[in-house]
């Protein structure tokens, strides 16, 4: 297939129903930006709103915004507000802590619920800190429970008997390839464990339905699909047939029941806000909570389609295009299977990475060859993939990329 | 002693060399503002601040911020502004998550230290939160470590051959209480323990010399006395000798030694770094960062000494303006005993808070009696203690907190 010419992608452009939507974000002049499934752009609702949180919530409320501009009600207010993007009901979700932070409480709440069994059953290719969290936990609970990792794809068959919480990722984070989440939760709870899914890379990207898979748990980013600000407050799902039992070991005051009644004795309060720990940090949080508003009127299966559509017009210049250049694809060909990003593989992925940055597309680039590129339908269109194209196509056959300063690797990129 | 006129309250404020410092800060008008134990007010270098990590940083940086915009550095860097405030190396703080998670992190972490004893020792009545994180984690350790708590003047005498870990506020939430540093880490030490300091109430407040006294680990609290905004980021603290061998059990990927390497195996960062979990909350940061610009010039000397003439002119007036009303001072009389708050009872104390509230003095009331005032002196002058002391007594001599609206406690106060 031939890749369309710029005049298509503009009529493509004109046509598109989301395209009003781009207006609801302030994108940097030139820039192509192809990395908002590592943090997304700033949405234009949060500068008024963190202004009213500095200004007037903070400097003049002081203490009584606490109630008065309703901070306490934070978490469950940002939770019930992304509950609707992961087919999950508003009292299931609350907003909390980090990704991490969130992994561990939720594990170590899947140990106690199936104390005789001491598997933590995870994709050996997950995310770094899903894995991390588990070795921290398991360690710590010292032979009792151990982290087991299988094939991404092996998940499912590898759950036995002894397997208290199956761990993964729904959409993968290098791949982008969608697991069957009600396949793989129907295999783990069929042999009686739980599954906790890691929805990082699909809020706000990909349709998910908790609900209708019957997961336990899940946990998942703000900083993202949802836009909420670099290092914005993640979130936490579990299902409501688990919150009568559910105990999490990072039992701060935020969790209580009666916080500022200051009893010496922790008492979990009820429902979600058992999984608080600590005083929420209203800042990140005020500007998660107005990065949402533009997901309460986006039509979620167009934004969907259309990710879609940029992600396959990119994998079709590839295949055209592109052709000449040695890039791989890394992600699933098949748009029913790959997330909100497409992963290539090139040698000198590193460097061209860079170069492509420096020439107004910005990708990443993960370790060793691969390049990731995400297709965020809200602010971009189908002329920003032609243009990212031929910048790819710029930086080849020049040669660019071959400029010594991209051939050393910063400690972090 | 009688409580000096407003003349001489003018005049001593005109005298205070700390006086300009309170152009550092937007107060609101008209209101005398004794909470910033709870909640410090917003300081003039913040809105800037984040008007340039939203407008600049995020909206236009993206993720090349997390290099170029230092947002990888900004947990050591305000780590190592905190540090000379507690008597501590830069090396030695690391600005992270919340307090609650901070202090199951350093009390797991010295379990691990300390594996062939089984308690942890706290006080009975100090800051909840401090006593749930240690219920989470020794029930969550099912048995192999217990918590045991005594009075706050037993922790000295109760620490024994058994105790891994005493674990004790260094000023008291209620009584601001200051406890003997030196004496207790001693006592603990002395006895093969470990001790654990939350210097939520003291950071920015009171000397504190972590180093002097020998201690070995600390948290604190980002947004009282620090003035970092509503739940802003904590802290921790480890004593340089510990750096080799401590082990906390949230090993996330920002305290890995290699985070963007991206293997699979957790390996924790060399230092303080090992303490972080998830990734930074910028926003929160940066307002904490630039919160902390004025104590890079400030004298905390003199501001201690303006702190406790303060509060000691309150306690003046409870003796003299105010002696007939019934207020009973439950804070130590002493200075030197004395945090940067004042808390006095009174069976009517709600009632007299929320009446204070809507006559323009905000402190606040901690269940059952008690009121609480803090002398933060970088904003406040001797002449808001004289109105604060006159609208306690307008307040009182009219019966306005009998008004029936005040007697019905909220939820959350």
């Amino acid at each position: 297939m031939s890749f369309p010419d710029a005049d298509t992608c503009r009529t493509l452009d004109n046509r598109d129903p989301l395209r009003p939507w781009r207006d609801a974000f302030r994108l940097p002049d030139g820039v192509i930006y192809l990395n908002g499934n590592s943090l997304g752009p700033l949405p234009k609702a949060v500068p008024p709103r963190l202004e009213k949180t500095v200004l007037t919530d903070w400097s003049i409320g002081l203490t009584k915004s606490w109630n008065a501009a309703g901070w306490f009600g934070l978490p469950a207010r940002v939770g019930g507000r992304i509950a609707p993007l992961i087919g999950a009901h508003p009292h299931e979700v609350i907003m909390a802590d980090t990704v991490s932070a969130n992994l561990f409480k939720l594990a170590a709440a899947a140990c106690r619920l199936r104390p005789e069994r001491h598997i933590i059953l995870a994709a050996e290719d997950d995310f770094p800190t899903d894995l991390y969290m588990m070795q921290g936990l398991t360690d710590f609970m010292a032979g009792d429970k151990r982290l087991v990792t299988v094939p991404r794809t092996g998940l499912a068959k590898a759950v036995d008997g002894d397997t208290a919480l199956v761990l993964v990722s729904h959409v993968h984070y290098v791949s982008a390839d969608i697991a069957d989440m009600a396949a793989v939760t129907r295999a783990a709870q069929q042999k009686g464990a739980l599954i906790l899914w890691d929805l990082s890379h699909s809020a706000g990207a990909v349709p998910v339905d908790l609900t209708a898979a019957g997961a336990d748990f899940a946990v998942g980013c703000g900083y993202k699909y949802l836009n909420g600000g670099p290092g914005a407050p993640a979130f936490v799902y579990a299902a409501e047939r688990h919150h009568e039992t559910v105990r999490q070991p990072l039992t701060g005051w935020f969790g209580h029941a009666r916080p500022f009644a200051f009893n010496a004795r922790y008492e979990p309060a009820a429902g979600m806000t058992k999984l608080l720990t600590g005083t929420t940090g209203i800042l990140g949080a005020a500007a998660l909570d107005a990065a949402l508003d533009v997901f309460d009127r986006v039509d979620m299966a167009l934004a969907r389609e259309k990710s879609l559509a940029l992600s396959s017009l990119f994998i079709d210049a590839l295949d055209s295009d592109l052709s000449e250049y040695g890039f791989t694809l890394a992600s699933p060909r098949e748009g029913a299977r790959r997330g909100g990003h497409v992963t290539i593989r090139h040698p000198h992925g590193y460097q061209i990475v860079q170069a492509l940055i420096d020439h107004g597309v910005i990708g990443d680039f993960r370790a060793p060859d691969y390049m990731r590129f995400g297709f965020a339908p809200l602010y971009l269109g189908y002329s920003d993939v032609h243009q990212a194209v031929e910048r790819i196509r710029t930086v080849m056959d020049s040669g660019l990329w071959r400029a010594p300063h991209y051939g050393v690797r910063k400690t972090v990129t």
